[in-house]
């Protein structure tokens, strides 16, 4: 790292359900596709002109950069949400903004409250015009412990 | 990463206010001139015979590994502070010491406490004489959610 | 980074106390020998064919990645306690599992409730067969304000 710059990038999200939170959490990502791997988070901005790829197989143990969502609880019945979204700006040298939620509740309006804070990004604090917004969430209702992931991995 | 050293750095502050935390954060990063990179955060050491540089423009969506301080708050009319110092070694071979710290109230006594924490660490936990103390503040009253932040970027 | 594969690891901790909370942590990572590095935290997954090393003199300021559990408490009197524990796989190019735990109470717990959820991540939710358990943990008691740490340290 110190100044590596990301050229792909996917969008992922898992719920997982186990004894521990750490055990919860290790399960989401595994439903996401990048339980095998080690996370490192980051604060969150998509470099210009970064490419959509679909989910791969990462090798496992390699250090993956990723802004993620989470939510742990372990109150049963409880229905938890996670949520990314990333603004992908209309010039292709301006960076895209991701933002990351999470709730108690349903997914539709975590999802929206993250597409919403990549408007408040882009449009009034940068003054930016915004090409597409994606996003992707999860929800999950706690059995034991639960916990949802939403993440913008960043890839080489 | 991996090992990687970082040979230069900067000190920087911001703060932002908007309707989420995470966009008052984002608007705090983008004052400081760092609002456009993805942020690693460290636990804070500053590599033998590191140079201060002045804050230069990051290429956007960098992964830049950084020590800071931050703190964020709804409560309107609230006055926040964060402050960064590090402790430049006599001895050019050993490592510096980088310290945050944030706060309810004015950025002095943030400021100070950050210093001081330096001293602890350096002088009497370490034992090692220090040469100079850098160190940076801010502060802001909160309008809708506030957010004030301040680092130690290190860059390649 | 972006992709990093570590290929050696060593386990370790620590334990400090200082007058404030960044103090005493950077007083246990000192103790535990990886006071003077950069720490960064990841997710916590042992690359397939990763060999135990014993801790060396890291450089000073480089970043190094690592999993750990810490526990801060400025409750005179109280006993802490961090452990880690990682599984290695029987088949060699599986992954293994790194946990963390920290309690308020001695290490013995702490440290089986590490390895109890390494056995649960890796037979039960990942359904792989694990060759050994390795963990470690360390527990202090607060004078002014106390910290323990433990980790899994990855190398290059």
């Amino acid at each position: 790292m110190l100044g590596a710059l990301p050229t792909r990038y996917f969008l992922t999200c898992g719920s997982g359900d186990a004894s521990t939170e750490l055990n919860a959490f290790d399960a989401a990502l595994i439903r996401a596709g990048v339980g095998d791997t080690n996370l490192v988070k980051l604060s969150s901005i998509l470099p210009p002109r970064a490419r959509e790829v679909v989910l791969y197989e990462l090798p496992k143990g390699a250090m993956i950069p990723l802004a993620y969502a989470e939510r742990i609880s372990s109150e049963k019945g409880a229905l938890i949400s996670a949520a990314v979204a990333v603004g992908i700006p209309q010039d292709p040298d301006a960076a895209g903004l991701i933002m990351e939620f999470s709730r108690l509740g349903d997914s539709g309006p975590c999802e929206e409250a993250a597409r919403e804070m990549v408007r408040e990004g882009m449009e009034t604090i940068r003054g930016i015009r915004i090409r597409e917004i994606k996003s992707i969430s999860v929800s999950h209702v706690v059995q034991r412990v639960g916990a949802v992931f939403a993440a913008v991995v960043l890839c080489p």
